[in-house]
């Protein structure tokens, strides 16, 4: 328990990965609304888009016209999803105070995803992290399937930390370790942070954990027993799988507060507002979202 | 990690505190179905009824039949609530092999749902315990609000010991502690269990968390890392709330086996017939259940 922070902070991903594989189109004007509304949350870092080819992530192909017309609160660090030298620029051109790149520490799931190898991918993304430095923009860097693959099934803690260690060589300032398909339970993440914080710092450390089988908050309560400071949440628990609907997406950022809070580790995040915007996009979506915590306030509202 | 167990006991709760609250009244002859086919998951308890007044609560007023009809597994321990003598008069015509006496911590919810004070509901107890055990029944003592009331808000772990003292000096054999209102998170669990594991050995304490802000998970990890070995969980994640229409209801059996198996601690109980039981009363409830991994198994069948 003495691990455990006073003080996390949260990355609300809930406009990139939340929105990312929903069927039902968001007007830019409504996702300009939502942002703007999440930014007055208190939250400090929104990934408010993807710059990849819209044509495999329709539900963000405006992504330009996203970072141009939200307002810019001073308190808030704006990044995006970049894929690549093309993505960067229009990123750049829309605005983002930090640029995010991904990959897969497990070779399937990165192939059927980025069309590459492991180490075909490394020189694509150190080209945008050199770039997005030269611009003056922190880089992130997301490793998806650091537990299980949905076609490999289990991942190895030596498979994500060859890619970790080789994303931190080309100069990524801090590492978002995904979860993607939600399967992994607290002793997985306890075998993984037992090996990553041997060797990297806790405060470049970011836990991305998606609620698939309910696990999310107790790998997140395990995380800060490690002493963990930073996850990224979605609102509402957005992102759920296009492959089996009624699931449960992104860990949602309601039920992340209300652990926080009740353990007494600060956030800036301010609730009501955070359940303000989850309404707001529950209606535009039209459909209930997963955020337990958000269907009981709902519900005795 | 290191007091964690190697196995754990669940006792299903779901023909109980699961429908206690379902508008839609199940049908004998369904309650029995569905209780026959969770007899041979491979659990070892099963609470099977209420023999509370159906005026309280009717959607279990068929307990007597139920309890008459239901094909008994010799492996598999059947309890029932019971509130009185005339209840456990009741039960015992049923059968049962253990009955189950519930009181709160909180003296207005105990007020409240049993209409009388905390002092008055000790020799109600006792004289059920006393009966129980000349049967040779075992007892089993609930203990609800042990870490919020809706009604007095927080509740302190002396006012729980105040009456876990008392039960246990009355002669219950364990005793369940319930968060009956899914409010916990794990450091108020940490506190509980902090004084009363001083006080009384770990395999006499149960611990019964619902999921209503989406915690319970994260609250059996932390119960485990006590070396909890006994939980409370109800199929499908039965048991919503009924003041909070769309709320999460007990934790699920199914997301509970899904932590607990990838723990590598085992059960006894088999994955797949949990699935199929969740289905059958899913279906013939008429509407989804709030567990995550039944969403995810249904969903990607």
């Amino acid at each position: 328990m003495e691990n455990r922070p006073d003080f996390v902070q949260l990355k609300e991903v809930g406009p990139r990965d939340g929105l990312q594989n929903e069927k039902k189109f968001i007007s830019t004007e409504d996702k300009v609304a939502w942002i703007d509304m999440l930014s007055n949350t208190g939250v400090t870092e929104i990934e408010y888009s993807s710059f990849v080819n819209p044509k495999w992530i329709p539900a963000l192909a405006d992504a330009k016209e996203v970072g141009k017309r939200i307002k810019r609160n001073p308190s808030v660090r704006y990044s995006a999803l970049v894929p690549n030298m093309k993505g960067l620029e229009n990123a750049i051109e829309a605005g983002i105070d930090r640029a995010s790149v991904f990959m897969s520490a497990s070779e399937t799931h990165n192939m059927k995803n980025i069309n590459k190898t492991i180490d075909q991918t490394f020189p694509v993304l150190k080209e945008v992290i050199v770039a997005a430095k030269e611009e003056g923009k922190k880089v992130t860097g997301y490793v998806s399937t650091v537990f299980d693959c949905p076609y490999e099934g289990s991942i190895s803690p030596e498979q994500v930390i060859r890619v970790f260690d080789r994303l931190i060589e080309d100069g990524v300032d801090d590492i978002s370790l995904g979860d993607t398909i939600g399967s992994a339970v607290p002793s997985q993440v306890e075998s993984l942070l037992d090996e990553i914080l041997k060797r990297f710092p806790k405060d470049k450390i970011i836990l991305h954990f998606h609620d698939t089988r309910g696990m999310a908050i107790a790998n997140i309560m395990t995380s800060l027993n490690y002493g963990i400071t930073r996850f990224d949440t979605a609102i509402g628990g957005l992102g759920g799988c296009p492959y089996a609907p009624g699931a449960a997406g992104n860990v949602a950022t309601n039920d992340v507060l209300y652990l926080l809070h009740g353990l007494g580790i600060k956030t800036g995040i301010q609730d009501k507002k955070i359940q303000e915007a989850s309404i707001f996009i529950q209606n535009k979506l039209g459909k209930k979202l997963p955020s337990r915590s958000l269907a009981f306030m709902e519900g005795s509202a």
